[in-house]
């Protein structure tokens, strides 16, 4: 088995200002090709802690990653340590040189000696042009083990990742095989969920490993298969999640990365059908949810996000009596602003959320939290009124979740 | 100095199914009350693995906390990982068991073996309640130092740390001042704001650290005071950033938590304006900046996510002969637009985007990437064309970005 380390460097991550996410993106880089990631670390911007973890890093493991700590400012010490390290001093890489000199021309920035600085590496490294960014990335090597050192910029360290440091651990290790496969579900908790699968977990293959990943967006079921030929392993796990499905249901979403969105974008496609919307409390985050996907223009048509009582009337008709009447949070305006959103742009379906998100707003009757749906279809027109939670977050996640899920779930259940 | 280490347990981190934000969050909030965070370390569902971490940390720092695993199913090992540590057997909690057995009834889900087994605990622990979860937080001491072990999921978490954890802590330890305090910019490169601010950066005082964070959102500044009586710091690091800000003008935004759109909010707020929009690449995502904030229906009207052609004509007013001689994506049709979502919301200010986001759509001298906005007040329509990157997301984030800059650059360089 190939293991591997990573380890993150950076005072903002320790201080909590930062969330680390290059590990996350190297972890399942590493996974994808069988290397085993068996510890995460991150450690401040400090010459000892650096030194001693990545000279233990080298000692465990075959592969040690390490990202941030390059930049050109003072703050940045990961170059220093790793000259240390390897008892190695600091030489101007010619090709980095011309690399940044080029690069601050084109974007018409002064190249300066902060910029110059970049160039400089520890004489023993073998230099990774960043195509993408000023400070290179390298690669050490020692008693057959290797580190490599990258920039903290994601997009950059992504691009290296991809083109340079896969292939290269590709070529020098004789790698395993390590198989995951997800399915998202939603709708069920937990604890239900797992009785209801129960014996089918039991039957699960011989060294096969179930994991629960709940979360706002459903429960996500893992399994996991080590050291089986990848084709074999792939083949048993899809025959039992195969078997889920049907078990499931309207709650079994489909395989990583499936989403609600792209579930319902994967239906609304095969059905030819096209979507609406009208958005009120969640602003338009349930139009980003779909306009995030690429392709998305072929089923949605658009969104109107009605902030205010004026433009749920002027731009959706909702009648401004309705609004006095029942409330801009009411499932009468809910239908109003779902036939609205329907008829402006001509689609298949509108869909509309009004609500409460709170923290403030809530009236007598309607706390902080109260959410109301509406669907209209060439002949219906639909709606109901939910409680969430008093988190103003929470409650503009979950409200973009139920809204894709009840139009997901009517075109599901629909008789053809 | 009282020093922590955060350990966050769960192949799905190891594996980058998942990405830890649990970390930040608790070290953030050790930081606040001057605990140092030493060391964050993730580490697999291994009881091997996860007793040696943990005793190592218990070791070598006053505080350690633990995150994940305690979940009702098969691959959660935490507690039984923490019983053998301790050396110590696992007993029923009464008051727990009561809890969960409540949680469910009001839920109206079946108490069945998985969650009644919640309840089962080491005893040398003591038991912390988990108001919003099933899985019972834990604290165990071992010579003067302790450790917590939490539940993963991060709203149940966070929750425990606010209301147990962090005042737990307080009541133990004498604790040091540790103060950070951190600035945004907008517009300047990393490599010309540091050549800009060199000479303020070298009259820092003594023992203050300056730290960069560049992202798509800007440049950070993060001055940090160690040791330093809080008030003190506080008053010297004022002092400093406030002569940045007369320096930088409009490129600074604010301290953090400041951000380009609840900067903008406060000028839009000191100035009585209103703003709606008219969005197509950016699909509802610059919207759901404005609706993230709380209390933003004072200034915010609405936007028109106008993703077809058809819907920009029926619901903005653009002619489809501007369209279809322009395209889509023109400082023409941004310029119609923003008018058309002004007009529509009665907002002082409306503002547009039109771009071609990716991975498809790039037409004859329009690449991916390129994005026309449109700004538009009461006697004045302005529009300008830029090109981003091939990447969608980050079109989409950089274009919100751009956006909501023009619009603040405006309101900040008016004539009164």
């Amino acid at each position: 088995m190939i293991t591997a380390q990573i380890v993150t460097i950076g005072d903002e991550i320790l201080i909590g200002q930062i969330i680390d996410t290059n590990s996350t993106f190297i972890a399942k880089e590493l996974e994808n090709i069988g290397v085993t990631v068996s510890e995460i670390y991150s450690i401040r911007d400090n010459q000892k802690a650096i030194i001693e973890t990545l000279d233990s890093a080298l000692k465990n493991h075959h592969i040690v990653i390490v990202t941030g700590g390059l930049g050109p400012t003072k703050d940045d010490i990961t170059k220093f340590s790793l000259a240390q390290l390897f008892n190695s001093e600091l030489v101007r890489d010619e090709s980095t040189f011309t690399h940044v000199r080029d690069m601050m021309q084109a974007k018409g920035i002064d190249f300066n000696e902060l910029n110059q600085s970049q160039a400089l590496v520890p004489k023993c490294c073998t230099v990774i042009k960043n195509e993408s960014g000023t400070a290179p990335a390298m690669m050490f090597e020692r008693e057959g083990n290797i580190l490599f050192s990258m920039p903290g910029v994601p997009f950059e360290m992504q691009n290296i990742v991809e083109t340079k440091v896969i292939p290269e651990i590709k070529s020098r290790f004789q790698l395993g095989d390590n198989t995951h496969k997800t399915i998202v579900t939603y709708g069920l908790p937990e604890s239900i969920l797992s009785k209801r699968i129960e014996q089918w977990e039991q039957n699960l293959p011989e060294g096969f490993k179930l994991a629960y990943l709940p979360n706002a967006k459903g429960v996500r079921l893992r399994i996991s298969a080590y050291n089986t030929p990848k084709t074999e392993a792939l083949e048993k796990i899809a025959f039992a999640f195969e078997e889920l499905r049907e078990e499931l249901r309207e709650h079994f979403l489909g395989y990583e990365p499936v989403s609600l969105q792209s579930s319902l974008a994967e239906l609304l496609i095969k059905f030819k059908l096209t979507v609406s919307l009208a958005e009120s409390c969640t602003g338009g985050a349930l139009a980003s949810k779909f306009t995030a996907m690429a392709g998305s223009s072929a089923y949605f048509l658009g969104s109107v996000v009605a902030y205010s009582n004026s433009m749920k009337t002027s731009s959706l008709g909702v009648p401004a009596e309705i609004i006095a009447a029942k409330g801009a949070v009411s499932t009468e305006v809910a239908e109003s602003m779902a036939v609205g959103a329907r008829e402006l742009s001509g689609a298949d379906f509108g869909i509309s959320v009004t609500g409460i998100a709170g923290p403030t707003g809530a009236t007598n009757g309607k706390p902080v939290g109260t959410v109301c749906f509406g669907i209209s279809g060439v002949d219906f027109v639909h709606s109901e009124q939910v409680l969430f939670s008093n988190s103003r977050e929470y409650n503009i996640e979950k409200s973009c979740s139920h809204a894709l899920n009840i139009l997901r779930n009517f075109i599901y259940n629909k008789p053809d």
